[in-house]
Protein backbone atom coordinates (compact mmCIF):
# COMPACT_ATOMS: atom_id res chain seq x y z
CA UNK A 1 0.00 0.00 0.00
CA UNK A 2 2.18 2.71 -1.05
CA UNK A 3 -0.26 5.43 -1.62
CA UNK A 4 -0.90 4.78 2.50
CA UNK A 5 2.53 4.73 3.70
CA UNK A 6 3.14 7.72 1.21
CA UNK A 7 0.35 10.02 3.15
CA UNK A 8 1.74 8.63 6.70
CA UNK A 9 4.95 9.69 5.93
CA UNK A 10 3.55 13.57 4.80
CA UNK A 11 1.92 13.69 7.91
CA UNK A 12 4.85 12.54 9.94
CA UNK A 13 7.00 15.62 8.25
CA UNK A 14 4.26 18.07 8.63
CA UNK A 15 4.11 16.92 12.66
CA UNK A 16 7.50 17.57 12.86
CA UNK A 17 7.55 20.76 11.33
CA UNK A 18 4.83 21.77 14.00
CA UNK A 19 7.85 20.08 16.62
CA UNK A 20 10.08 22.55 15.05
CA UNK A 21 8.09 25.47 15.78
CA UNK A 22 6.71 24.87 19.47
CA UNK A 23 10.33 24.35 20.11
CA UNK A 24 11.37 27.39 18.95
CA UNK A 25 8.30 29.63 19.14
CA UNK A 26 5.93 28.52 22.13
CA UNK A 27 2.41 27.12 21.67
CA UNK A 28 1.08 29.81 19.67
CA UNK A 29 2.87 28.25 16.61
CA UNK A 30 0.80 25.80 16.04
CA UNK A 31 -1.34 27.10 13.13
CA UNK A 32 -1.82 25.75 9.72
CA UNK A 33 -0.39 29.06 7.80
CA UNK A 34 2.96 28.55 9.96
CA UNK A 35 3.22 24.78 9.89
CA UNK A 36 2.94 25.15 5.88
CA UNK A 37 5.31 27.57 5.75
CA UNK A 38 7.67 26.25 8.24
CA UNK A 39 7.51 22.57 6.17
CA UNK A 40 7.82 24.57 3.09
CA UNK A 41 4.16 23.82 1.70
CA UNK A 42 1.43 25.79 0.59
CA UNK A 43 -1.51 25.77 3.01
CA UNK A 44 -3.72 24.17 0.04
CA UNK A 45 -1.43 21.45 0.13
CA UNK A 46 -1.02 21.10 3.70
CA UNK A 47 -5.06 21.06 4.02
CA UNK A 48 -4.65 17.48 1.64
CA UNK A 49 -3.46 15.85 4.84
CA UNK A 50 -5.24 18.49 7.69
CA UNK A 51 -8.20 19.97 6.79
CA UNK A 52 -8.19 22.01 10.31
CA UNK A 53 -5.73 23.03 13.38
CA UNK A 54 -7.95 20.73 15.16
CA UNK A 55 -6.66 17.53 12.94
CA UNK A 56 -3.17 18.67 13.13
CA UNK A 57 -3.59 19.45 16.76
CA UNK A 58 -5.54 15.83 17.37
CA UNK A 59 -2.43 14.17 15.08
CA UNK A 60 0.04 15.79 17.25
CA UNK A 61 -1.06 14.92 20.74
CA UNK A 62 -1.69 11.47 19.03
CA UNK A 63 2.27 11.22 18.19
CA UNK A 64 2.65 12.79 22.43
CA UNK A 65 0.56 9.80 23.43
CA UNK A 66 2.45 7.12 21.12
CA UNK A 67 5.58 8.68 22.09
CA UNK A 68 5.47 9.41 26.16
CA UNK A 69 4.14 5.07 26.20
CA UNK A 70 7.04 4.45 23.91
CA UNK A 71 9.54 5.48 26.32
CA UNK A 72 7.48 4.51 29.12
CA UNK A 73 7.04 0.93 28.09
CA UNK A 74 11.08 1.18 27.70
CA UNK A 75 11.78 2.07 30.89
CA UNK A 76 10.22 -1.97 31.46
CA UNK A 77 7.68 -2.95 34.61
CA UNK A 78 9.85 -2.66 37.32
CA UNK A 79 10.63 1.43 36.69
CA UNK A 80 10.83 3.45 39.37
CA UNK A 81 7.50 6.01 39.16
CA UNK A 82 9.36 8.65 39.48
CA UNK A 83 11.39 7.63 36.11
CA UNK A 84 7.97 7.00 34.57
CA UNK A 85 5.71 10.06 35.13
CA UNK A 86 9.09 12.18 34.32
CA UNK A 87 8.37 11.28 31.15
CA UNK A 88 5.15 13.75 31.02
CA UNK A 89 6.80 16.34 32.66
CA UNK A 90 8.66 19.36 30.40
CA UNK A 91 11.97 18.77 31.56
CA UNK A 92 13.90 19.16 28.43
CA UNK A 93 13.46 20.39 24.80
CA UNK A 94 11.75 17.44 23.46
CA UNK A 95 9.19 17.50 26.28
CA UNK A 96 8.43 20.53 26.54
CA UNK A 97 7.11 20.26 22.87
CA UNK A 98 5.11 17.67 23.69
CA UNK A 99 3.90 19.64 26.93
CA UNK A 100 3.01 22.62 24.77
CA UNK A 101 1.66 20.38 22.36
CA UNK A 102 -0.73 19.04 25.42
CA UNK A 103 -1.32 22.52 26.59
CA UNK A 104 -3.06 23.85 22.95
CA UNK A 105 -4.53 20.52 22.59
CA UNK A 106 -6.41 20.78 25.63
CA UNK A 107 -7.51 24.28 25.46
CA UNK A 108 -8.58 23.76 21.96
CA UNK A 109 -10.87 20.72 23.31
CA UNK A 110 -12.49 23.02 25.44
CA UNK A 111 -14.12 24.44 22.74
CA UNK A 112 -14.12 21.86 19.80
CA UNK A 113 -16.11 18.88 20.49
CA UNK A 114 -14.63 16.80 18.24
CA UNK A 115 -11.03 16.17 19.96
CA UNK A 116 -13.14 15.36 23.19
CA UNK A 117 -12.31 11.97 22.86
CA UNK A 118 -9.12 11.78 22.61
CA UNK A 119 -8.66 14.20 25.30
CA UNK A 120 -10.48 12.17 27.57
CA UNK A 121 -8.38 9.02 26.66
CA UNK A 122 -5.29 10.50 26.94
CA UNK A 123 -6.25 12.30 30.53
CA UNK A 124 -8.01 8.63 31.62
CA UNK A 125 -4.50 7.05 30.71
CA UNK A 126 -2.32 9.46 32.63
CA UNK A 127 -4.71 9.55 35.40
CA UNK A 128 -4.21 5.24 35.23
CA UNK A 129 -0.22 5.58 35.12
CA UNK A 130 -1.10 8.01 38.54
CA UNK A 131 -2.77 5.41 40.24
CA UNK A 132 -0.69 2.75 39.75
CA UNK A 133 2.43 5.14 40.56
CA UNK A 134 0.29 6.05 43.95
CA UNK A 135 0.28 1.92 44.54
CA UNK A 136 -3.27 1.15 43.22
CA UNK A 137 -4.90 4.33 45.30
CA UNK A 138 -6.98 5.94 43.17
CA UNK A 139 -7.40 8.97 46.06
CA UNK A 140 -3.75 9.30 46.35
CA UNK A 141 -3.15 9.15 42.20
CA UNK A 142 -5.96 11.60 41.28
CA UNK A 143 -4.03 14.13 43.64
CA UNK A 144 -1.00 13.01 41.85
CA UNK A 145 -2.37 13.10 38.21
CA UNK A 146 -3.89 16.81 39.69
CA UNK A 147 -0.12 17.56 40.88
CA UNK A 148 1.44 16.12 37.68
CA UNK A 149 -0.21 18.36 35.20
CA UNK A 150 -0.45 21.20 37.18
CA UNK A 151 3.57 20.86 37.03
CA UNK A 152 3.57 20.43 33.48
CA UNK A 153 1.66 24.04 33.24
CA UNK A 154 3.73 25.81 35.56
CA UNK A 155 6.84 24.80 33.62
CA UNK A 156 5.01 26.61 30.93
CA UNK A 157 3.69 29.24 32.60
CA UNK A 158 7.04 30.46 34.80
CA UNK A 159 9.74 28.26 33.53
CA UNK A 160 12.07 30.02 35.49
CA UNK A 161 10.59 29.44 39.17
CA UNK A 162 9.48 25.91 38.16
CA UNK A 163 12.62 24.28 36.10
CA UNK A 164 13.81 21.25 36.01
CA UNK A 165 15.25 20.64 39.30
CA UNK A 166 12.05 22.07 40.71
CA UNK A 167 9.83 19.71 39.11
CA UNK A 168 11.99 16.51 39.77
CA UNK A 169 12.25 17.77 43.64
CA UNK A 170 7.93 18.83 43.61
CA UNK A 171 7.65 15.17 41.82
CA UNK A 172 9.26 13.08 44.43
CA UNK A 173 7.49 15.29 47.19
CA UNK A 174 4.18 14.30 45.67
CA UNK A 175 4.96 10.46 45.18
CA UNK A 176 6.31 10.36 48.89
CA UNK A 177 2.81 11.74 49.78
CA UNK A 178 0.99 9.55 48.08
CA UNK A 179 3.45 6.51 49.51
CA UNK A 180 2.39 7.98 53.14
CA UNK A 181 -1.29 8.12 52.66
CA UNK A 182 -1.32 4.34 51.89
CA UNK B 1 -16.64 62.13 35.94
CA UNK B 2 -20.27 60.66 34.74
CA UNK B 3 -18.76 59.49 31.10
CA UNK B 4 -16.21 57.00 32.82
CA UNK B 5 -18.64 55.86 34.96
CA UNK B 6 -20.85 55.02 32.27
CA UNK B 7 -18.05 53.28 30.44
CA UNK B 8 -16.91 51.37 33.37
CA UNK B 9 -20.68 50.22 33.73
CA UNK B 10 -20.80 49.12 29.98
CA UNK B 11 -17.97 46.86 30.46
CA UNK B 12 -19.51 45.62 33.50
CA UNK B 13 -22.65 44.39 31.69
CA UNK B 14 -20.49 43.12 28.81
CA UNK B 15 -18.74 41.03 31.34
CA UNK B 16 -21.88 39.94 33.05
CA UNK B 17 -22.89 38.50 29.27
CA UNK B 18 -19.60 36.48 29.21
CA UNK B 19 -20.47 35.25 32.79
CA UNK B 20 -23.66 33.96 31.83
CA UNK B 21 -22.69 32.60 28.48
CA UNK B 22 -19.43 30.79 30.39
CA UNK B 23 -21.73 29.37 32.79
CA UNK B 24 -24.84 28.02 30.36
CA UNK B 25 -22.43 26.84 27.33
CA UNK B 26 -18.41 26.76 28.30
CA UNK B 27 -15.30 28.59 27.72
CA UNK B 28 -16.05 28.50 24.06
CA UNK B 29 -18.46 30.99 24.17
CA UNK B 30 -16.03 33.45 24.97
CA UNK B 31 -15.87 35.39 21.60
CA UNK B 32 -16.76 39.05 20.96
CA UNK B 33 -19.19 37.76 18.29
CA UNK B 34 -21.17 35.75 20.97
CA UNK B 35 -21.19 38.05 23.83
CA UNK B 36 -22.23 40.86 21.17
CA UNK B 37 -25.27 39.04 20.58
CA UNK B 38 -25.97 37.69 24.53
CA UNK B 39 -26.00 41.06 25.66
CA UNK B 40 -28.30 42.18 23.00
CA UNK B 41 -25.27 44.74 21.79
CA UNK B 42 -23.94 44.89 17.75
CA UNK B 43 -20.69 43.65 17.55
CA UNK B 44 -18.92 46.82 16.45
CA UNK B 45 -20.58 48.66 19.60
CA UNK B 46 -19.31 46.09 21.96
CA UNK B 47 -15.66 47.09 19.86
CA UNK B 48 -15.93 50.44 21.24
CA UNK B 49 -15.48 48.89 24.21
CA UNK B 50 -13.69 45.68 24.18
CA UNK B 51 -11.46 46.24 20.82
CA UNK B 52 -10.26 42.42 20.90
CA UNK B 53 -11.16 39.22 22.28
CA UNK B 54 -7.70 39.44 24.44
CA UNK B 55 -9.16 43.21 25.82
CA UNK B 56 -12.23 41.39 27.06
CA UNK B 57 -10.41 38.14 28.49
CA UNK B 58 -8.04 40.62 30.29
CA UNK B 59 -10.68 42.35 32.20
CA UNK B 60 -12.81 39.21 32.63
CA UNK B 61 -9.68 37.70 34.26
CA UNK B 62 -9.08 41.04 35.89
CA UNK B 63 -12.94 40.78 37.49
CA UNK B 64 -11.95 37.05 38.57
CA UNK B 65 -8.96 38.16 40.61
CA UNK B 66 -11.41 40.78 42.21
CA UNK B 67 -13.65 38.49 43.19
CA UNK B 68 -11.65 35.98 44.30
CA UNK B 69 -9.65 38.40 46.37
CA UNK B 70 -12.73 39.91 48.07
CA UNK B 71 -13.89 36.33 48.71
CA UNK B 72 -10.54 35.63 50.41
CA UNK B 73 -10.47 38.95 52.18
CA UNK B 74 -14.06 38.53 53.81
CA UNK B 75 -12.50 35.32 54.99
CA UNK B 76 -10.70 37.09 57.25
CA UNK B 77 -6.58 36.83 58.25
CA UNK B 78 -7.42 34.19 60.71
CA UNK B 79 -9.46 31.33 57.91
CA UNK B 80 -8.88 27.99 57.68
CA UNK B 81 -6.16 27.80 54.65
CA UNK B 82 -8.66 25.02 52.97
CA UNK B 83 -11.39 27.74 52.85
CA UNK B 84 -9.30 30.08 51.92
CA UNK B 85 -8.33 28.05 48.50
CA UNK B 86 -11.73 26.38 48.05
CA UNK B 87 -12.95 29.95 46.86
CA UNK B 88 -10.16 29.25 43.63
CA UNK B 89 -11.83 26.24 42.88
CA UNK B 90 -14.98 25.57 40.61
CA UNK B 91 -17.43 24.07 43.36
CA UNK B 92 -20.10 25.89 42.02
CA UNK B 93 -21.85 28.13 39.50
CA UNK B 94 -19.87 30.28 40.41
CA UNK B 95 -16.22 29.80 40.60
CA UNK B 96 -16.87 27.15 37.53
CA UNK B 97 -17.72 30.67 35.25
CA UNK B 98 -14.38 32.08 36.69
CA UNK B 99 -12.13 29.02 36.35
CA UNK B 100 -13.42 29.01 32.79
CA UNK B 101 -12.20 32.50 32.67
CA UNK B 102 -8.93 31.36 34.36
CA UNK B 103 -8.62 28.73 31.63
CA UNK B 104 -9.42 30.62 28.76
CA UNK B 105 -7.58 33.66 29.55
CA UNK B 106 -4.45 31.40 30.10
CA UNK B 107 -4.62 29.87 27.29
CA UNK B 108 -4.82 33.19 25.16
CA UNK B 109 -1.91 34.35 27.22
CA UNK B 110 0.44 31.36 25.50
CA UNK B 111 -0.05 32.85 22.36
CA UNK B 112 -0.91 36.31 23.17
CA UNK B 113 2.25 38.60 24.93
CA UNK B 114 -0.13 41.62 25.76
CA UNK B 115 -1.47 38.97 28.17
CA UNK B 116 1.33 37.93 29.84
CA UNK B 117 1.84 40.56 32.78
CA UNK B 118 -1.70 39.97 34.01
CA UNK B 119 -1.43 35.91 33.44
CA UNK B 120 2.47 36.79 35.69
CA UNK B 121 0.98 38.76 38.29
CA UNK B 122 -2.40 36.03 38.69
CA UNK B 123 -0.66 33.21 38.86
CA UNK B 124 2.27 34.94 41.33
CA UNK B 125 -0.77 35.97 43.78
CA UNK B 126 -1.61 32.29 43.70
CA UNK B 127 1.34 31.31 44.51
CA UNK B 128 1.76 33.59 47.33
CA UNK B 129 -1.15 32.39 49.07
CA UNK B 130 -0.28 28.94 48.47
CA UNK B 131 3.01 29.65 50.25
CA UNK B 132 1.25 31.09 53.29
CA UNK B 133 -1.29 28.04 53.62
CA UNK B 134 1.15 26.17 53.61
CA UNK B 135 2.85 27.35 56.60
CA UNK B 136 5.27 29.63 54.31
CA UNK B 137 7.53 26.69 53.10
CA UNK B 138 8.13 27.85 49.39
CA UNK B 139 8.75 24.00 48.37
CA UNK B 140 5.64 22.70 49.94
CA UNK B 141 3.37 25.94 49.00
CA UNK B 142 4.45 25.45 45.25
CA UNK B 143 3.75 21.62 45.15
CA UNK B 144 0.13 23.35 46.93
CA UNK B 145 0.01 25.33 44.06
CA UNK B 146 0.03 23.01 41.03
CA UNK B 147 -1.95 20.55 43.12
CA UNK B 148 -4.45 23.46 43.37
CA UNK B 149 -4.57 24.65 39.72
CA UNK B 150 -4.43 20.91 38.76
CA UNK B 151 -7.58 19.81 40.06
CA UNK B 152 -9.45 23.09 38.60
CA UNK B 153 -8.11 21.89 35.36
CA UNK B 154 -9.37 18.33 35.92
CA UNK B 155 -12.95 19.93 37.41
CA UNK B 156 -13.14 20.78 33.92
CA UNK B 157 -12.17 18.18 32.12
CA UNK B 158 -13.70 15.72 34.04
CA UNK B 159 -16.26 16.78 35.93
CA UNK B 160 -17.89 13.08 37.04
CA UNK B 161 -14.75 11.93 38.71
CA UNK B 162 -13.54 15.51 39.56
CA UNK B 163 -16.53 16.85 41.47
CA UNK B 164 -16.88 19.05 44.05
CA UNK B 165 -16.79 16.47 46.90
CA UNK B 166 -13.79 15.04 45.41
CA UNK B 167 -12.12 18.78 45.01
CA UNK B 168 -13.01 19.34 48.48
CA UNK B 169 -10.96 15.85 49.73
CA UNK B 170 -7.70 16.27 47.71
CA UNK B 171 -7.49 20.08 48.63
CA UNK B 172 -7.53 18.62 52.06
CA UNK B 173 -5.04 15.89 51.29
CA UNK B 174 -2.54 18.26 49.37
CA UNK B 175 -3.30 20.94 52.96
CA UNK B 176 -2.17 17.90 55.14
CA UNK B 177 0.81 16.71 52.86
CA UNK B 178 1.82 20.69 52.90
CA UNK B 179 1.98 20.21 56.71
CA UNK B 180 3.35 17.29 57.28
CA UNK B 181 6.57 18.62 55.23
CA UNK B 182 7.24 20.62 57.62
Amino acid sequence: MPKIVDQEERRRELAAALWRLLVRDGTGAATLRRVAAEAGWSVGSLRHYFDSQAALLAYSMELVIDRVTERVNALGPDADPAALLEETLPLDEERRAETQVWTAFTAAALTDPSLRALRDESHRRLRSLCVLAAGGDERAGERLHATLDGLALHALLDPEVTDAARQRELLRDALAAAASDR
